[in-house]
């Protein structure tokens, strides 16, 4: 699992088979949890790793940007939830989309954006299919499911006779706020949290007379801790297919199986600091700092030997655009060498991030480590695309 | 200097007119100074925007990887100084840029790292010009001016009796501590430092017996601090063509003179707890919070109105990958209405960011900000890369 040593640094590596790992223990679980899984493509930004969480039975993607739609209805993916708040601005580009055979599914959460949506699809002549977002947790958008509004929005998405306009599809909630928790009990609980306040939501627009198909949850860390998901019809998370070292703060994962890193290759020392100097300074890693407050800081991610075994000694605590400053702390595996000759001028490290959204977005692509057994001359590279 | 309204945002917008500002502004610096000038390109990483400064005056510039010294030699640039010590991985291809014609200079800071270069270019028959690293403030990498590793890397680099290997330049340093800087009398003394340091570098070299015709200094707090430059040759500075949040922090520019904002659109309120959210998350703003430790932390950025004006009632405090969450403060300008009156779906607001480096390398492009009297359809768009 050694990469090639003459390789240009910093690169993204992906461990194909980690990631695999990754893709099957979520979607078993949501299998024997009974509900359908759509992933969140915002994670990983790459058709290739799309198609392998679709092989593994996910059921269409969610998505942050309409151009991540875009990019995947080319890559072959037709059914996708645009999962944030939509800006009337961004009607036309939807419509587009949708009009060029995407079932595309949008996201409201005030009166007005269910107004300007519903005369937007009249006037087009299209009928947008909509999801209510629901707030369970506080932390951002949406609207609490007791909240009088909640029926206001219902009311406010409308059809004309021939059925253009906007009309309700379901709900939807993300408890974003699982992220801080760091014991199963509290997931648990969370994952019950976001479960209850999306059904209960879904209820009163039943018991209004709506019809509400879709009740839709989810974040990596409540994914993985939910005991049952009784009235939920489909769940999304985006993080677990590499997962990352806030992921591991949480404790879904090992920072074994997180399956990103940045190889990277030491360009200088200052012995006097006990400072190796490297390639992959915040440009590479991200400014992404997510476990700082965890248990475990781990300032800009964890380093790691070629191999991918942490070496604790080494703490990544500064880094400047191409350079990153790691201090050696030494301690038990400190035999006395000389920095510079235990990590001497173009040996490779390997930095586990921080948050696998944030550094997967500074790179253009992936680069496939080979299996166990030996690396070839080249790494397979798997493109992923960024912007808007 | 509004922006027309039906956008699709997040969004990079540039103040050409600023920016133009900026340059002059530095260019008659350095001219007064009487240095030469050699910008960063890894601010910008655009050709349009690197054009201007060389017409402005520059001559040659600084990048931070090869592949901006392979984009911006595509470009038409032909003098380009690749500022971070290189490793023997990279040696390659900077010597396939150097054969194709461009004028490349490297940096080193170790004897493996001269010795290593030194001996590839002479298996390849070219000779490399290289510059060493010194360190004036001690945040990064480099040697001390009175280290006597500074002569015994200057002996390893070698070249044969063809010319070929690597020859000592000069010598470069960056008093990158600046940043951390808050009063003029602190910058113009860390000027000072970093002069003085490299001069003296530069002068332990030539009493040696080596030639050392480039002395390099700079940062954009010390570029704009320096009371004089004896005994320099050449100055580097970044930022300062944009400026930024930090940069004001410094004190060295005003806020209304950074050139760089992120355009975003209102898509949400959370009206109990006085949140305006809006289209532009971290990944729009990266994750950088350099102001966190100045006099004034603004957070992920300075919201202002579609016009460009501060809104110093609406604070930038946390951030999603999509979404922006502004917290309104209100205070004097609470006039009572409600903040979805104030602020409605859609409404368009400009974030000046803390870290213009960071900010930018999350956009695929700039888009051109119409001079007062109106905007077209659409902005101008100047593309940037990235990636290495």
């Amino acid at each position: 699992m050694r990469p090639p040593a003459d390789l240009e640094t910093p690169l993204l590596l992906l461990d194909e088979a980690r990631m695999q790992h990754n893709i099957d223990r979520m979607q078993s679980r949501m299998d024997a949890l009974g509900v359908r899984f759509r992933p969140h493509a915002k994670t990983s930004k790459c058709a290739e790793v799309v198609r392998r969480q679709i092989a593994a039975g996910a059921r269409g993607i969610t998505v942050s940007t309409l151009k991540e739609a875009e990019r995947f209805f080319a890559a072959g993916i037709d059914d996708i939830l645009y999962a944030v708040a939509i800006a009337p601005a961004k009607f036309a580009h939807a419509l587009r989309l949708a009009r060029a055979g995407l079932r595309l599914t949008l996201l409201v959460e005030s009166v007005a954006a269910a107004e300007q949506l519903s005369a937007f699809g009249m006037a087009e002549g299209h009928g947008f299919d909509v999801l209510i977002e629901v707030d369970t947790d506080g932390h951002r958008s949406g609207i609490a499911p007791q909240d009088p509004r909640l029926l206001a929005v219902a009311a406010a998405l409308r059809t004309d006779a021939a059925g253009h306009g906007a009309r309700l599809a379901g709900v939807l909630t993300h408890a974003g706020s699982s992220y801080d928790l760091r014991t199963p009990e509290a997931l648990e609980a969370m994952a019950e949290q976001e479960r209850a306040g999306c059904v209960t939501a879904a209820e009163a627009l039943r018991a209004a007379g709506h019809v509400c198909a879709v009740v839709s949850v989810g974040s990596t860390p409540t994914a993985l801790s939910a005991r049952h998901l009784e009235g939920v019809t489909e769940v999304r998370a985006g993080v677990y297919v590499f997962f990352d070292l806030v992921m591991a703060g949480t404790g879904v994962c090992r920072p074994d199986e997180i399956a990103l890193s940045v190889l990277c290759t030491v360009i200088g020392h200052r012995a006097e600091n006990g400072w190796v100097i490297t390639d992959a300074g915040w440009m590479a890693m991200s400014r992404d700092r997510g476990t700082q407050k965890q248990a475990h800081d781990y300032g800009y991610g964890l380093v790691c030997d070629a191999d991918g075994r942490p070496l604790p000694g080494l703490a990544f605590d500064a880094a400047n655009q191409e350079h990153g400053v790691l201090q050696w702390a030494g301690g038990d595996e400190d035999d006395g060498r000389a920095l510079a000759e235990r990590f001497p001028l173009g040996a490779q490290l390997r930095i586990v991030p921080n948050h696998a959204c944030a550094t997967g977005a500074q790179h253009p692509a992936y680069h496939l480590l080979p299996a166990a057994g030996g690396a070839g001359d080249e790494l397979p590279r798997w493109e992923r695309f960024s912007g808007w």
